[in-house]
């Protein structure tokens, strides 16, 4: 397999970028990717390390000429909101696929959009664009993703809280009048690496707390994709002090009294082709590290006595999974490849948990019999 | 002020153990206090270090005739449930007053206090004692304590849940057909000194997980003390990397949208007269390093913009508030006096949230007017 | 005993002034510190929260007019180098005693102050000012302390590398022409409140790292102290993923060989009157967590099998031995009081290590006969 | 390229065991790995969970004659000591090669060895076998691995001393008569995976210590490997609070003065053709994250300013250079493979530092040249 694509990264030296960066230069469909960077970044470091070779990879300004000039045919914005939202609109003019990383492009409904500020939200060309944007949770948008040109790729939030809903929510089991309560909790490195009072050790370190509870801007993404209106959301977030990681627990009512076995049946059969959602079967629960270093989101739930009632757990990595995993997910999907292109290596700590707890169908019929690599 | 009271402690050896010695041993009122081990404690150290002066303080085998000679009066149970459950009939036969701080006598309900496992659950002898120890929450019990011979010192989750819910469900204004979600976060020492798997620090560290989801047995303490349904509440917890501390997200509906300030004051009202519960004004929410090493409950909540749903914040030291200096909180009010004896001297964190944040009636009024020490 | 002395604090709001406020403001002997802010501070907090009752002090500018008004007599600096040294020829002129906890009047060699960039170095006002300047570690200079108008309160890394090595270096056992190596490790509350990517979070957790070695300005101190040759210690500290507590692991020949009693007493005699120094005999050694929240610095040490080698380990509070309990411990000897005074409560975790480990005899004869409090 | 070499691993549920296994799984040159358990592990799972496809990997209980059926060529023993003692003559009899993880076979002198307490040192039998093991540092051995049937994996302290060490000693630039001071501090995976009080979540966190000073048994692997005497060394350990990692910190005395360049050079030379060392141009040193998750050795070094003592600072992950990723390089080098295979891909944290920080003569020559994959 010979490497074909090229494409180029603005915004390599941030906590999602630099994990970005390291999987391209691995995934064996891929060109190195070109490394850019915006003009109020110049103080920062003009080069990075390779991942793959130790040499010195330059960090070029930015410039649509360069990308022209080096055949980039996808570029990712792993840039703040603000500079995606200007800069999507011309990068798609010039024809280039776009997978961007921050959520200028995730949120169809006006007053969701409006928590960012965008100043061009409503005009006809925003919502134009918009309209165009594929919001990139493969697990529920793969169908759509070959034909893409602008993919939004998720929030880290929304995808631990959609990917455990969606089975429950899709089905119809949900009693969604009841409102559903979402308590998620992130690792530091979501908040970026911009030194602050919040990231400080001693304010984070043997500390915990809650922030943003009915506000968090990642609110919207839950709620559009789910289909719920405001009230039916309780969504609320909290810093874990630890480097990266989010658990997000979810509790439900459902319209009916449910079997533990009906539920799970209900859960894997929605996830049967979908290699990087993992199942855990009762009584055993994810945890952050078994994710941790992955692009898996592993989900697992308790079902209340009365059969009625159900807390789900969802784990994932918020800069994999949660960010640059994902993102490449959807290039994967994107230009037709395997979806688990260079995604596949995965850290030590998973062989903890049993084969019982995880695999779901897609693992064992046709994921098992393909070679990886 | 002189020295009056002679107390004993088994169990002084355990994370809890440790703090109730520490406290005791500083304590304006106290004589130091007899340590007293188990039989099958032999292998561990026949004697710690003072607190106060660095010399070593021995650790007596247990019996009841030591605590007669000595002349204790007050006796402290920094035991296994089992063995409080034992050994409490016969202290209170020989006219010792007791404060337990194991789940033994916190339950009133036969189904509930089931998930012990006592054989002697529904025999009138102990059918008696349950009738006559008080839960020793002295923010709702203050008024029986001075009479109480047996406290059962609550849970340190049932602590936060309580507090934070108990304005509101005795206002009326909590929808409780609605039920209630309580998701609660508690640091390692709450599982105890005695390594094991789950408290290894590999799979600790940089890691987060949820257990006892709808099963876990301080849930009996909340239902029975807030006069709650099964059905009505939604209890898990999980376990954080940190030492110590206690954070509870609760979730609950409301019977009428209330304003903000409605909210306040029914809060801070109810906590008038106490001390050790801190409100914080929203936006302001409780940390968990507000309160660590102190015996303060902080409250917290914020109320979502339909004002119909609200989210309350809760958070304690798990050692302190949630077991030890509640315990000595219940001792001070048994004895008549100032419920802060001993428990004032507070860690520097708390003076980085200002002053609206967190001063209730009660310390503005009669608290600073009092010389503490 | 009725509080008479009225001090007062500039930068309560560090890490260490805020330890020094909570000390203070519990301190038998003294008024309420008066809390006082440069005018570069403006955007901070005009208040903190009382550690005694919760209500609001307010922090007034800075005016000299002011600290006359209130009548104080002590004046406690926990300001930048560059404040103290500016503002402290002042202060002595107008007959305020000063315990400055920044590193301005420690180091009376030029070259060695010559690190903090001071422009006023070598000028006859500021060589007569540090030759009034007391440099304050209590174990050594007990004895100049009721007379000093002016105490340099100790860095945190050389309080525990001078106070392991000064029994050893001042009865001429070690080889001092060998060289001393000093390992030392500190956690992040040392690198100060100002958020930085050194500090952040995710660049700390599950990381450690050296900085600084052969030219920490700590290390100036440690040589005037000990009168060492800048050649006779290689002196590195390193960064540890907590947030407070410091140990030094300190690597030196001897002379002869000697036997471990022989060590033992020779250190112990050196402390026989110092209660704030804890003896560990071996093999026991001290450890962080056993000095956290406290003014002990804990001395242990492993003798080579030659008997000519010796490692000594030395923990101790950044916060409080190395910086607010050192300058109370300061005050208390100051004011010709107990140098206990104010700084006895400890936390629960010394309970861990049985007595032998570190009862000094002063401990065991007159401290442990009088009463604290 | 296609899989050819069928191996077997004994423990692959312990910490270093995990790693080996998710390493072997994704080794283009290996079939999966066999997983075997010793029968006094019955009681643990019988099957992990592939790294590579999420199914289930049987465990089987140890035989030989299952080794002989499955042919097995290569047997790792990720084993205690004494088994691997017990076990390797018959595996070399049986013409198995072998890679043990242990300390088993690291030492030939016999008073080194004893700290092990084996019963059979000094037998013909045991001394043979250790004559014909070969000490797997690659860096140091590598001409030799190509026919080594036993290679003695080394530990993980002697791995990030010796490759430190090594350059300055071979050079005879080290005064050797004046000691070596080698500080070392590892995270907790390198205490292993049983429960004690020594690695329970509450006695780690923020708390560091000191262990085994001058008594620690991978002494004897620097003192061999070095060819040092007792009296040259003096090493001792720490344990950090964090998962994984190691960082050394080694003080030395140089026989003349040396500029900054010459040191460089020597460094740099020696490790021209070692992928796998990574070298730190000062001021830069290495921090625990650099090598994270990595097979890198990251070495770096402070000059004192009189040019005649260094600072050596070397870090590297524990489980990976420290014992599975070494353990892995040594069997491609005794297959005569790329010594890289299997190890390349890297987390993303080394893109932190600029190329001039390690890019070593081997990497900007022929090793980027290559196309690894």
């Amino acid at each position: 397999m010979s490497a074909e694509l090229q494409s180029a990264i603005v915004g390599a030296t941030g906590y999602s970028g630099q994990e970005l960066t390291r999987i391209l230069f691995q995934h064996p469909r891929m060109k190195p990717p070109l490394l850019l960077a915006r003009e109020s970044d110049n103080g920062n470091a003009a080069e990075i390390t390779s991942p793959v070779d130790g040499t010195a990879v330059p960090i070029h300004p930015f410039s649509w000429r360069l990308l022209h000039q080096r055949g980039v045919d996808l570029l990712f914005l792993a840039t703040p909101h603000e500079v995606s939202r200007a800069w999507v609109p011309e990068a798609m003019e010039r024809g280039l696929r776009v997978i961007d990383l921050s959520g200028a492009w995730r949120l169809h409904k006006h007053e969701y959009a409006a928590v960012y500020g965008f100043k061009d939200i409503g005009s006809p060309q925003s919502d134009a664009l918009m309209d165009r944007a594929v919001y990139g949770l493969p697990e529920l948008c793969r169908a759509k993703l070959p034909d893409a040109q602008l993919v939004a790729n998720p929030g880290c939030y929304p995808t631990s809280a959609i990917l455990a809903l969606a089975p429950l929510v899709q089905s119809g089991l949900l009693d969604l009048d009841h409102g559903i309560v979402c308590d998620s909790k992130s690792g530091v490195s979501g908040a970026g690496k911009a030194p602050s009072a919040q990231t400080h050790f001693v304010e984070t370190a043997e500390n915990f707390r809650a922030y943003s509870a009915f506000t968090h801007r990642h609110a919207g993404e839950i709620l559009e994709q789910l289909q719920l209106a405001p009230e039916q959301l309780a969504f609320s977030t909290h810093l874990l002090p630890i480097r990266r990681g989010i658990l997000s627990s979810i509790y439900a009512q459902l319209r009916r009294a449910v079997s533990g076995q009906e539920l799970e049946e209900m859960i894997r059969d929605f996830y049967a082709r979908s290699p990087f959602v993992r199942i855990f079967t009762p009584p055993r629960l994810p945890e952050i590290q078994h994710s941790q270093h992955s692009n898996f989101c592993d989900i697992g739930w308790v079902l209340a006595p009365d059969g009625r009632r159900v807390m789900l757990v969802s784990c994932l990595d918020n800069l994999i999974k949660g960010a640059a995993g994902q993102a490449v997910q959807n290039m994967n999907l994107m230009y037709g490849w395997d979806e688990r292109e260079g995604l596949v290596p995965v850290p030590a700590t998973p062989s903890r948990f049993p084969r019982a707890a995880y695999v779901a169908a897609a693992t064992q019929a046709s994921y098992a019999a393909e070679t990886v690599h």
